[in-house]
This record gives C-alpha cells, sequence and structure tokens, in this order.
C-alpha cells in the first residue's frame, strides 16, 4: 500500500472490473469504490473508513456478547512489550521476531531497552497474571482484549493482511489441562458460530499441523473459509498454550492443597480480516454482498421521481408517504433514504455496489398500488410488497437472507471440496481447480510441507473434526500419506491461502 | 509506574490511606485495592483491569452516541506516522517532538523514514482528507476515532496521565470559518454535557491562554474540573485548527463557483483521564465513589445470614427470595449478589470501597417484613425500601444519585474559587486553599504565565464564559491585570493542575 492517490483515480471509473477478469483489481477496487478502506502513507497500514469501521463496529459488538458469555472480561494492556519479554519464549520470538515494529527512542532519548510494538499480547499479558493469579480460587481467569496490533508484513492487502490490524484476543488460565482443553475448543465454537450466524460463512473448523501452529502454542485449532476465488482464508484461531508463557513469566497457584501449581493457559483471537473474508466470499461482479447482520445500511429507499418541474411536487409527496407509511415498519431496522440528485438507475448500480441487502422503490406508482417494488441484493429477486405487511416482511426477509447466503457458501464450499489419493492428482487438482484438497498426510515431520508449498503453493489448512463436529474430535480415519505413500497419514486438507 | 509487586503488597493491606493525610497513597491503593487498573512494566504504561475498563466502556458508549449525533462517523487510522509529517507543522512538531515514541525498525530492517506512534492524528488523518476531500458537497466532513495514542511523559500517574492512554478524536472540515467555530463550541457543549450527565463532574468550560493551547491550534477550548484537592482537571479540549494542517497537507475544495478554497478544521478529544477525574473528584476515604450512569455495578445485594449449620438452608431461602422477588425488580439494573465467603462486614467495606452507588441487605428479617434495608454510597443515607416498590425506586434513585453527585461537585467548585485582585493575595490563596483563582489577566504576553507557575505551581486554566453559558461568548468584563497592573486584563482562572 502506499499508493495515495488510488482512491481518487479509481473512484472515477464507472464499473467494477469483472472479478473473473482480474481478482485482485476487482478486490482492490471493491474496497476503495465502497468506501471500505483507503491506502495510507504508512507502508502496509490501511486507513478504514467510515463505511468499513461501520462493518467492524457490528461484528464487534455481537462477537464481544458472546465472548463475555463465556465469561471472559474485557481489559486493556500496553501496546509495548519490553523487547526481552518476546524473548523469553524461544518459539515465540523466532516467530515474530521477523515481523516486529521496535521502538528504540522516546521522549527524546534512546531507550535503556527497546520496546516491540505488540504483534500479540501474550508476553506482557501472562507478565501481569504472574502477579494476579494467587489461588485455585482466582481459576478460571479469563480476559479480552479488543485493540491494534502490528506485523510488519512483506505483502500486503486492506483488510486480508495489513501491517497494522484491529482485533480481539481473548487469553484464559484454568487449573487443569483438560478445562484448558475445553475452553479452547469453546472459544473455538464460538467463532464458528458467530461467523455463520453473523457473516454467513462457512467455516472448516480443525487442528493445525505442527508447522503452521501459533509460536509458543502446544496446539492451534483453526477455522478456515473457502473465498470465491478457490483460495483459503484462516479467519480465527485457538490456542492451547499450555505451559508455554505461564512458565516464561512464572505464573502459579496454589490448589486447594496448598500445593504450588502451574495453571493452563489458552488464548484465541479474531481480526478485522474478517472484513476481507466477507468480500472475498460473497462479492460479485457488481460489487459487494453484505449479509443482514452486519450491513451498516440493511434497507436502501430510492426514491423514484420525475427530474423536471414536477419533481419538488412528487418528492414532498413521497417524504409525506415515507414517514408516514414507511418510515414506522422499519423502526428496528437500519435503513437510509437515498435522497441525492443521482438518477435511480446510477443509485441502483451505487447501492449494489455497496451490498445492501434490500432495495425498496418508492413512487408514484407505489404509493398508489400500496405495494412497494423490491430487489435482494443476494440473489436478484425481484418482486413487490404489501405495505401494511412490511415491517413483517423486512424482519422475516433480512434472517432469510442471512441463512441463503450461509447456505450458498455451504454449497460452494462442499463443490470445491475434493478428495485426492495421489500427488500427482493433488497438483492437477490444485491448479486447474483450487478449493479445499482432502487427503491423508503424515505431518509429524515439516519437510514434506515445504515441498509442497513450493511446489504448488498450497498448504496445510488444518486436520478437520469428525462430521464437522468439534465435540466428535478430529476425523479418525487412517491411511497411507498421499505424499510419502508411508501408513501414518490422516485426514488433512489443503488449499492455497491468503 | 513499573513496581511490579505493589498490587499484590497493597492488595494485602485492610484499609485506605486517609485521603485527608496522603492525597496520593490514597489515589493510588484506590487505584489498585479496587482492580480499577494496575502498573505495567513498561514505564509510564497502565494496564486497565475488568472493573477500570467496564467503566471506560460505559463511558465510550454513551459519548460515541453523542459524538454520532454531532455528525461524526467512526474510522480508524494508522498507529504509526512518517515523522516528516509531523515536522510539516511547526508548532506541532515542536509541541509534541518531547513526547514522541519513535519506530525505528520493523521487519528486521532500519526503516527509510522512521515512524512516529501517533501522539494525535491532525497529521496523518489531514494527509488523507486531501485525497478524500474534492468539492463544497463533502463538507461540512466529520470523523471521529476511538484508540490509543502514546506521549512519553515524564512523570505519571494511572488514568490523569500515562504514556499511552485510550481516548476519541473528533476531526472536522468546514467550508466558512463560522461553521468550524461553531462546531468546536458545539463539541465543548457536548462534553460539558456529557460530563455533567455521566460522569456527574461540574466543569467549567473556556478558552486556553496563547501559552496553553494545543500545538497547532488557533485556539483551544477546554472544560476543567475541579478535584477534591483543590487541583484543576483539564478533562476534555476542543481545537479550532483554522487552515494549519489543512494548508499543511493540502487540503481543499471547489466552492459552488468552481473556485478553490481552503476548508477550516477543528478536532477534539476526550480519554481514559476522565476516569481519574472520577476518582479524584467523587473518591472519600472509604474509596470510590461512582456516579450510576458509569458504575459497572449500580446495585449490590448483600446476603445476611447465619455462618454456622444453618447457613445452607438459609442461603437457599434467601436465593428464592431474590430469583422471585427482586431480580424482576432489576431487570434494566447493573447488579450483582455477593454470594462469596466473606463476612457481611467485610463485603460491605469491599464494595464501598468498589464504590457501587446503591447497597441491598437482604436476610430473614427482610424476608418476613417485605422491606430491604438500603445504604447510599454517595451519602451514607441509610434506609428501607418496600420490596413491591423496589423497581420504581431503584430508577429514581439511581437518577436522584447521579443529580446529587453533580449538584455536591457545583457546590464544592463554587466553594472553591476565589477572586482575587493582587498577586500577593493570588499567592496566598493557591497556597492556603488551592482551587480555582479567577482574577483580571492580560495573557498576551507568555513570560507572566512561566513566572507565576515557577513561583506558584498555578497554571492558567481557561478564560471562562459569560455567565457559564458558552452561547454567550467569553465573560466580557476587563480590567487591570492582577500581575502586571495595565490595562487589557480578562476574566481569567487560575489554578494547580493535574
Amino acid at each position: 500500500m502506499g499508493k495515495q492517490d488510488s482512491a481518487k483515480a479509481i473512484k472515477k471509473l464507472d464499473k467494477l472490473t469483472p472479478r473473473s477478469q482480474n481478482q485482485s483489481k476487482w478486490y482492490q477496487e471493491v474496497v476503495l469504490k465502497t468506501d471500505l478502506a483507503d491506502y495510507s502513507p504508512v507502508r502496509g497500514c490501511m486507513v478504514i473508513k467510515p463505511y468499513g469501521y461501520a462493518i467492524w463496529e457490528l461484528i464487534q459488538k455481537e462477537l464481544d456478547q458472546r465472548i463475555v458469555n463465556m465469561g471472559a472480561k474485557n481489559a486493556y494492556f500496553p501496546i509495548f512489550i519490553p523487547y526481552s519479554f518476546l524473548e523469553k519464549e524461544a518459539d515465540h520470538v523466532e516467530g515474530f521476531a521477523p515481523e516486529v515494529a521496535t521502538v528504540t527512542h522516546a521522549g527524546g532519548k534512546e531507550l535503556e531497552e527497546k520496546l516491540a510494538v505488540r504483534p500479540t499480547s501474550e508476553t506482557i499479558i501472562y507478565s501481569m497474571f504472574a502477579n494476579w493469579i494467587e489461588s485455585y480460587r482466582d481459576l478460571p481467569y479469563k480476559i479480552n482484549q479488543w485493540g491494534n496490533v502490528v506485523r510488519w508484513e512483506k505483502r500486503t492487502t486492506p483488510f486480508l493482511r495489513t501491517s497494522e490490524f484491529l482485533w480481539q484476543e481473548g487469553h484464559t488460565l484454568h487449573a487443569t489441562k483438560e478445562e484448558a482443553n475445553i475452553q479452547v475448543l469453546d472459544a473455538l465454537k464460538v467463532y464458528r458460530k458467530f461467523l455463520e450466524d453473523n457473516l454467513s460463512l462457512c467455516v472448516v473448523a480443525g487442528k493445525k499441523t505442527e508447522a503452521e501452529k501459533f509460536a509458543g502454542a502446544e496446539e492451534t485449532y483453526t477455522v478456515e473459509s473457502l473465498m470465491k476465488d478457490g483460495k483459503a482464508l484462516q479467519v480465527g484461531t485457538t490456542h492451547l498454550l499450555s505451559h508455554s508463557f505461564v512458565e516464561s513469566f512464572g505464573v502459579d497457584f496454589l490448589d486447594e492443597n496448598g500445593d504450588r501449581k502451574t495453571p493452563w493457559a489458552t488464548s484465541w483471537g479474531m481480526s478485522t480480516r474478517m472484513i476481507g473474508g466477507l468480500i472475498m466470499a460473497h462479492g460479485d461482479d457488481k460489487g459487494l454482498v453484505l449479509p443482514p447482520r452486519v450491513a451498516p445500511v440493511q434497507i436502501v429507499i430510492i426514491p423514484i421521481s420525475k427530474s423536471g418541474d414536477e419533481f419538488k411536487k412528487e418528492r414532498e409527496t413521497l417524504q409525506r408517504f415515507i414517514v408516514s407509511a414507511v418510515k414506522p415498519a422499519l423502526a428496528e431496522v437500519r435503513y437510509e433514504v437515498d435522497w441525492s440528485d443521482n438518477s435511480p438507475g446510477w443509485k441502483f448500480a451505487n447501492w449494489e455496489m455497496k451490498g445492501v441487502p434490500i432495495r425498496l422503490e418508492i413512487g408514484a406508482r407505489e404509493i398508489k398500488s400500496g405495494e412497494l417494488s423490491f430487489a435482494i441484493r443476494f440473489n436478484g429477486e425481484k418482486d413487490s410488497i404489501k405495505i401494511d405487511s412490511l415491517g413483517e416482511w423486512v424482519t422475516q426477509k433480512l434472517a432469510e437472507i442471512g441463512d441463503d447466503m450461509l447456505a450458498a457458501h455451504k454449497e460452494f464450499t462442499a463443490e470445491n471440496t475434493r478428495e485426492v489419493s495421489s500427488y500427482a492428482e493433488f497438483k492437477e487438482v490444485i491448479k486447474r481447480d483450487r478449493g479445499y484438497v482432502k487427503v491423508m498426510f503424515d505431518q509429524k515431520d515439516s519437510a514434506p510441507e515445504s515441498e509442497i508449498k513450493a511446489e504448488t503453493k498450497a498448504t496445510t489448512r488444518c486436520m478437520p473434526f469428525e462430521e464437522d463436529d468439534i465435540d466428535k474430535g478430529l476425523e479418525r480415519a487412517t491411511g497411507k500419506c498421499f505424499y510419502s505413500g508411508d501408513e501414518g497419514g490422516a485426514v488433512t486438507l489443503f488449499a492455497r491461502a491468503y
């Protein structure tokens, strides 16, 4: 990023580049033309504009409630982390050092110890836990933080991968490993349900291989979602940290018998990347398609009126009608009336591009007949609805659109999940179809994953759960590894990924 | 800050150091013992713990609504600012350079241009405005950002002055200076009303002197609040930026006639410092006193029961009574029942320290009589209330407590505002009584303010509005300057300040 004039330049274009023609150009245009975000003068950092930020606020509000319901309480820790803290966990610093932004000077002086701008907050948070946790009565201890983090990425794309992003990170301590394990999977379930209910995103939940897990974790679980271009997006992860961090920072507690014990830790996070997922999973050649629950504008009303002399009179009639008959029916809904000077045709295209779920058209004909014309962004459905039943219809229709979008994305994901048993077949499928490729794979050694990635750009996404049910544990089927041919392969999904 | 063990050590203390005995020790103990915040391992940065963060969330929710009602939309800009951006405004960089934290390395390399961690976001935001604003149709343009900022302070106190703090910053552009002026005062009114309604804080609104205004502003307005120790706290400021920043970053627009014009800018902010204001303005020897609208727990219910064998049976009866008779009446209220093993006396003291507005006591006696004993934290009132009218009473009482706390703080502020006409008298009053000292002062030259500060530690807080009414403009009375004796003095408030 850093192309300062791109927003202005691209705004002048009349139409979007078709998705099929140039995926990344389409994505960039959607982000800029719908005012979701803009490039900033700081390499890799984006500006989230009001339309994009409104989506983030709707995501936050709902996700926060679900996190609080898990028993976590929100708190705030410093953005700076003493560099020596990162170094206390060998795996952690190895994983994050290449991406850290470092403050060396502050207050006009060189600092005695340089500070990392947090890439994630385990180290600073567990250093505080060491002061706060005394006995088993303090456990479980569950904290959540909403904030910004910085990871200096080489290649960036708005929302999908940026040097600074916004996220939540949950951190918990438990008396036993069993409890920590339950927490890690509970967080994963909450993430999946949230993504399905609110973003209409079909996700596959599973466990990361050793090579792909979080730097410092014993186990990492993930929810992955397949984008329309056949590439996977890691939308959220939950980590069983067990005793790493906790031991490095000396967190301990006295159990019921007065014995000193080490608690078991978990952490889990989701970020503004979710918005990138929305764009890539649901968008089409006309632009964004927003699921109703996170759409800043759920319904747009386009007044249809003549443009000549009659305009003023007609406009007044329309306004009166909207205030008296339409507004009361939309009390629970986020809606907007587009009174701008643009033509109805321009407005239709503009609000379609912005992904507003329902368009209502109101003109002289609608007032006379008492039936409003509507159009559904997601499936192009067009029909009319009696003004008397508008309120009820809207509530039901918005819920239905959310469900239908999820169903469509589930179907897409199923259609684009292919099983193969040989590496030759794997290469062909990845190249021709992309999507998830399901194989038996032996992940004990990380070398094969590097080799496969180098040759095909595909990486392991996860080892999925039995029947897609988190409570059932990972898929138990085993067999010959598709790559090495040895026994010891477990069900694993590969894909090219963001 | 940086005293890692202080939270643990101070928790062991039974009682708070009385306010009258040692103000700053009292403040530190209140912050740590009530779990508002803790010291972090990073110099000057605090950890906001769940109880403190819950207050911040309640502040945010209500203030955000009022900011949105002014027509501002939330957005998010990068935390990093290219250092050259700060330098584009000479006054700005001079004011902020001594406090800036600087990133020199990122992604394993030294950066070509060092990055400032934002101390405030004017420069990065106006650089974006230059791309976004094209014509008069885009104006007024109003943005608000919730986020963290960093100012490397020499001496820090949790909430009142920290190296990192959380805040909102509003930024607006207008076609005319008149409109910008109205916006600056509207924001000031919103701040005052919010602080009165939600934090029960009496504030004096006024204009800053040339010496005290924001680095880069043409005018700075402020809301100041008098703490119980007689020192003033600058709670919020609004700035008429006029053409600074806007000109440096080339923001312009085409007016109705197609002429290129420069818009007029404002910015305004309030921060987690508000929580420090709450503690210092309302707290007493027993601890925090929270205004009901920002109290995370508005009502605490203390079950009164025997501790011996009868305990279990009694507890069940109490639970049943609370669920059936009390809970329904408290549906709209944030309440907690303290079922912990501690004695009622310990619980009373603990929840008083945490500043919970209303305590309800429920035991066998209350169940029998149908009247619940209550105690009001703010004024110590104790009485009982019939269970049948509990719901109605609670709503009314919570509102009443908020009003009464504001009235008390207004009275305190009036009592501690003293007029003097000579510097000799000024020195005496500042030393003996602290509080606001109202004088006629000539602020054209900044030297006298430095001299007065050096000798008395008092600084100008503001030039207040006529009859405390922002719409009436600054107080018009003029007279001889209390310091220089020359004509040209205007009504000015001095105080020692945080």
